[in-house]
């Protein structure tokens, strides 16, 4: 009597929500602080103190007008100042009008998806990824085309990459900083990207699609670089969300940003506008549009993860652990102790540390740490580690 | 490129846009005050004043608390929050697993079209409509079928509705009290349309759903009823928004009630949250899910939706116009004073006045009057109609 693929995606447990509840039982029988819940992604540092006061003025001094509908693709004001906010970053000079105001990254990833997609369309995602991308692109009538992880470094195994380029391919998805592997892509690695995305787009005769996926884009450490994509390749266009950088998860709030110098721009502007339309997405919420817009130079305190992140790595490869070196996020993928990652990830909850296995993200053999936690619990979280590490001896 | 689908619905200018952008254009030319946009279903009056004091109150007390992911299908307390107020109006004993708290009404209607369609699926949907309906639906895959208005009354036409019924015939949408109509349906027209779809459930051997989209619900006039339309028809999926009866239309924030009696409730449930992950509304935005369940019982000051009715409908029979009586909502839908509506409305611009071609709604001959204004704006209005109805004779 209903869509089977919409039932069966409403009922899937994900690994990580079973873990996280799992996690709150387990809190009940041996109390919170004994539990080390590394399965979620949601920041543990509070959005800036200006984010409340704003909100909290706007309510004052525009109790009618705040909460009016804006214009689909979101309100001009606000959309100038994240032109403005860009242009001033990455001397650019991008217009308002190039800009879509979305309900966050999600919405924005949708958004795209389903304004570009053709009957037979492919998009190339690198693993490890974030999996909504396959229910994303395939509720979009695409398919997913994965690419292997480059397990050295997780940037990008190009000789795979190429193979998979096809006439279908209409895009190519980047998330750097990555979630689940915390890594950055190097200028050289999104330089030979950029070069085999031009010369394929010739050989086939249309353009490919680089679209990024930015939410980490402003969590990046020390002696790491995270470059403006579309200076590096043209035909890109940027998906953004603020729920990272400002902690806003859950307010919904981002941007598509199409290029006003990328092939058909016109054309695809309007298909991710007629895509938010269609997928019932009327207006971004208007609060948070205006809030989000006069914040959008500032991000909440997020030095907490790179001294996490340090913690965390410098012990674990002190034990033994295998770990790519993160450059941004809040993510560490090691390799697990053992080749199945889901067995692994059951040894650990014998220490009561939630892991979640590498397998969803595309890369079996691995496991995600997510270290958006206070750094205490991290520190408390090190002998349970090192007697893991120690049960495989 | 794009989507030839998305790249049209973004794209094209609704015939009610082009009119708002006209009446900013003229109003900069003649000011104003002498130009009536009646085009627009915006609220005229605030938000409640608790609604503002809540988020600051909310803003100050949980400042780090509030912006967080909630669980895809909506905070707890809130779903309890909203079972319980229907539960005490209502005498209903809903649970809070039964609701799904959405980013407003349209993103209501997609999670359910999306959950609910199956290949070759068909919608009843009855003229006058919102025309989104056709969107929504198709964006789902599925196909509406029209049903003709019966201008008299805007009840509804059941020889015609009971021949629109197949075994393809997955759900019937209504919407009252109607956009654009202003029409409540009665409690016989109601359990009429119940009467017939529990036959043609039982000939057809699955249930229909009727989904009710009722975002006007609270705004109701005296010598109307709203039945409770699950009270008289068991296979109910409701469809509420907070956007009309709080004036939040641009916070972006609604409900979907899926009762546990339902046909197949579980799978319905399913797979609308399994729709909504796919559709990438991740969780309905966080402040105000707990606003809009802290000011659920009460509403914006919507007398003045009454007062405006009552003025306009005196006033435009008297002058030669017919209208049927509305019983809620903000709208008003007379017969154009000559069978082209179109030309009507463009007639109608020479006076200054906004209104909207009832074709788009699937009733020509037709025309909108949005009367979600000032009462002084409708005062000084009336001499535009009386002008344009002697301009006919």
């Amino acid at each position: 009597m209903v869509s089977e693929r919409m039932k069966g995606l409403g009922n899937a447990r994900s690994v990580i929500r079973e873990l996280f509840e799992y996690g709150k039982r387990r809190a009940a029988v041996v109390g919170a602080e004994n539990i080390f819940d590394f399965s979620l992604g949601n920041p543990s540092v509070p959005a800036p103190a200006k984010v409340n006061e704003e909100a909290i003025r706007i309510l004052r001094e525009q109790p009618d007008a705040i909460h009016c509908y804006t214009s689909a693709q979101g309100d001009a004001v606000v959309r100038q100042r994240f032109a403005d906010s860009l242009n001033r970053r990455f001397g650019a000079s991008y217009t308002p009008d190039q800009f879509y105001v979305s309900v966050g990254a999600a919405a924005s990833l949708c958004c795209v998806f389903n304004g570009l997609t053709c009957p037979g369309d492919e998009y190339v995602v690198f693993a490890p990824y974030f999996p909504e991308y396959k229910v994303f692109i395939e509720g979009a009538g695409g398919k997913m085309v994965l690419i292997p992880p480059e397990i050295e470094g997780f940037q990008i195994d190009f000789d795979a990459f190429e193979k998979s380029l096809t006439p279908q391919t209409k895009g190519v998805v980047v998330n750097s900083p990555n979630n689940p592997s915390g890594v950055v892509y190097s200028r050289k690695t999104l330089e030979t990207l950029a070069d085999i995305l031009r010369t394929k787009s010739e050989e086939f005769g249309h353009a490919i699609y680089l679209i990024t996926d930015e939410p980490y884009r402003e969590i990046v450490f020390a002696g790491f670089e995270v470059p403006w994509i579309p200076h590096i390749y043209r035909d890109t266009i940027v998906c953004y969300s603020f729920s990272k950088s400002l902690s806003l998860p859950g307010e919904r709030i981002g941007y598509i940003l199409v290029p006003g110098d990328i092939t058909d721009s016109a054309d695809v502007y309007a298909a991710v506008a007629g895509a938010g339309r269609s997928l019932g997405y009327v207006n971004a919420p208007s609060l948070f549009q205006q809030v989000t817009s006069l914040c959008c130079d500032i991000t909440a305190d997020i030095k907490v993860y790179e001294r996490n992140c340090r913690l965390l790595v410098d012990s674990l490869r002190e034990m033994g652990y295998t770990c790519v070196e993160p450059g941004g996020a809040f993510y560490l993928f090691p390799r697990s102790l053992e080749p199945d990652d889901m067995a692994f990830s059951e040894r650990a909850k014998q220490f009561d540390l939630l892991l979640v296995p590498g397998g969803g993200f595309g890369a079996p053999g691995h496991f995600r740490i997510a270290y958006c936690v206070q750094t205490e619990t991290i520190e408390k979280s090190l002998p349970r580690f090192r007697a893991l590490a120690e049960s495989y001896r």
